[in-house]
């Protein structure tokens, strides 16, 4: 049901409805069918259409610089001083402010952002195509697995030094292994990951070994290169979230195609910055703003505290509105280690999250379920109607800027009643 | 409580019952810090003691050759024209029967053996050694995705030529690659593939995968070997069940470290041929026969069916003596496509193994049971005592000779049966 104006319920208009559920079911199968290959590891500046040399991206909605604070300003202003635009933060500040430098959305220019989510223009990024539609998303790669991390908000010698190592020496080498294999399909891999323990969003364990896998004869082929392949195979297998930013690349190529379906209800993005939330949904290009998620349940590591914790931004849930991460948490049992709940809070959260899709995902089945596919296709009415947000698998950070957790978030509802209050009056209002 | 005389409750006997939970406590400790490593690949007469030129083993307890009969019994002379032993399987038969040919049982050699389970001298093994006690056991490797493999009772130019494929070129690179390594630890292997969908018995594909990712350095490193070392990877990765040999010798290993243990009621062993069944236990090196078992649930692939079932031998449940396969089945609820049963179910097995084992493995732990310890040491007192006996988790052969299925197998009590009352007679008769 629609929250604006509740006295006249919209499923007295038959017309209407029809149209929603027809526009609702493309959206799904447009969901259902899409199929990313990873193509290439590229510069940023080289493959993102419309990337500037002084623009920098971030995670969540559009807004305006002031908004930005804590760990993701942080993080904003040393991808400025990596990316040589100011010699310091205080610098890069100053350079914001008079327009010198730009500072926007990932998800406007096809990219998706983890947690604070920084993209500057010399950065590598991961290119993955969508075979049915032709289109591109990107995604920065896997800092690795130190605490200290830009996208955490960190920016220190050690961060900077390691994303160097990145661009200089692994991007090179990872992309011509991929170009030498032409392409990775990565269906296949998520496909089989939720067989092994993933949800793909917080537990990419399995598809970062089976991406790794599939690698395996072209790593080889690459041998002379000695030293360097060694190295790509040290940041491969280092950590175990490889994997998560194609996952991303994936479901954000994926959940693009489903934009410009008039009458669908269905959310076609969620993103998350330090200060807002905000969705989208397939029959507008509007973001619908509210406020930030709140966190269910959470893991926080040892010598860390609660106290801590600070949202700074995550375009991650994505992979929830591809009926992954925490649509799919009961794929993934062992992350309760992770981010805390129980196989029981797992089971609940995952079966409340069919009562808010449309359909499920004709490849990404889940075992338990004795091979249900995922709920997939968030459908607002169902959201306002049952009073059931969707729940995002998430990694915490500190305000200090590390990881040191993660944990079970709850989106809010107010940026689905703006969605829909929106969608009311251009659809349904008489 | 033990079958025999069951008028005189064993209980009463304070200090008996002392024994024997000390006995098995020390079994339990046993198997909780066997620490199994691959040391290296060869030919079995190499490094298998005792083994002879002209001596086939095969999977289950201790037998006469007229007891060999079926796909079992084809495989053994199937071995013998392999090895070279005679030309034709009719000719192997006749030296069999005048001793020129011996067969023996695999679990007698320290060797383990995958359904019908053939070791003849010249065949390659895996090499696993538990660093606590020194000790060794072998396996042979796996033969590959084919339906026709010696191991599921077929033998024909396809077996044979696979068999000299593994001889010849894979065996020879595979040793190398290992021993550049020095050696591989399974443990943690085991550990993390219990937490990504395995249950190390019928299903090992994420361990396989880890085993490869382990491997990765050291193929690149000996990729001078061009087509060799491409042949060695495309086997690795074809099927997923490679490292069911390594569980298996790990298992073996393991579970052969109690022994000479009086007092205790632990299974030490289970094996099965054609012909019966066999179980073990810590206080004997005696055999203890019964009945085969029958098939709880199933899948049989397409285009075949349960008539043409038949059991021709199997050690690979030397996995559940271990606490893994069925005893850890809530660990892998994927293993629904392959065999058969539903999550209720699956459950319902695991938690039944809990009520016939001492204690729970350490470091083996199953994600849905909050991270609880697989059930580990089959104490032969709670067999009899609550009339449940061990499930298994099997591969399932054709009389054709071929694998057409997999499923839930559980042991008949008249091993257990046997095995209590000798243990009766041998230390609480009065």
């Amino acid at each position: 049901m629609f929250q604006k104006n509740k006295d006249i319920p919209y499923q007295a208009d038959e017309k209407a409805i029809n149209n929603i559920n027809q526009a609702n079911q493309k959206s799904l199968e447009i969901l259902q069918s899409t199929n990313p290959i990873l193509v290439d590891v590229r510069t940023a500046i080289d493959v993102v259409p419309n990337m500037d040399s002084n623009l920098i991206l971030a995670s969540g909605p559009p807004m305006s610089w002031k908004e930005y604070r804590g760990g993701q300003k942080n993080a904003i202003l040393g991808g400025a001083v990596h990316e040589g635009l100011a010699d310091t933060k205080e610098k890069a500040e100053e350079e914001i402010e008079k327009g010198n430098i730009q500072v926007s959305s990932c998800q406007e220019y096809n990219c998706v952002g983890s947690l604070a989510g920084i993209y500057t223009a010399s950065m590598p990024v991961l290119v993955v195509e969508d075979t049915v539609s032709g289109n591109r998303s990107f995604c920065t790669l896997f800092e690795g697995s130190s605490p200290y991390r830009l996208n955490y908000g960190s920016y220190n010698s050690e961060v900077e030094n390691n994303l160097l190592y990145l661009k200089e020496v692994i991007a090179p080498v990872l992309g011509e292994v991929i170009r030498e294999a032409g392409s990775i399909e990565l269906k296949p891999i998520m496909k089989r990951a939720l067989h092994m323990g993933d949800e793909l969003h917080s537990r990419n364990t399995a598809a970062t070994a089976l991406f790794v896998r599939e690698l395996i004869p072209y790593l080889v082929n690459q041998s002379h290169k000695g030293g360097e392949i060694n190295k790509l195979i040290d940041y491969l297998l280092t950590g175990d979230y490889f994997f998560l930013r194609l996952s991303m690349a994936a479901a954000k190529v994926s959940i693009s195609q489903i934009s410009n379906i008039p009458y669908s209800t269905i959310v076609s993005s969620m993103a998350f910055s330090c200060s807002k939330f905000g969705i989208k949904i397939a029959s507008s290009d509007k973001w619908f703003y509210g406020s930030l998620p709140h966190l269910e349940h959470y893991h926080i590591n040892k010598n860390h505290s609660e106290d801590e914790i600070e949202f700074m931004g995550g375009e991650s849930i994505v992979m929830e509105t591809f009926g992954l991460g925490s649509f799919a948490q009961v794929a993934a049992f062992p992350l309760q280690a992770y981010q805390g709940g129980s196989p029981e809070k797992m089971i609940e959260n995952n079966n409340r999250m069919y009562e808010i899709t449309v359909g499920e995902h004709k490849d990404f089945k889940i075992p338990y379920f004795q091979y249900k596919g995922t709920p997939l296709g968030i459908d607002i009415r169902s959201v306002l109607e049952k009073e059931i947000t969707p729940t995002l698998d998430i990694g915490i950070a500190s305000e200090k800027g590390m990881q040191i957790g993660a944990g079970l978030a709850v989106s809010p509802i107010d940026s689905f009643e703006s969605a829909s209050n929106y969608f009311y009056d251009k659809y349904l209002a008489t």
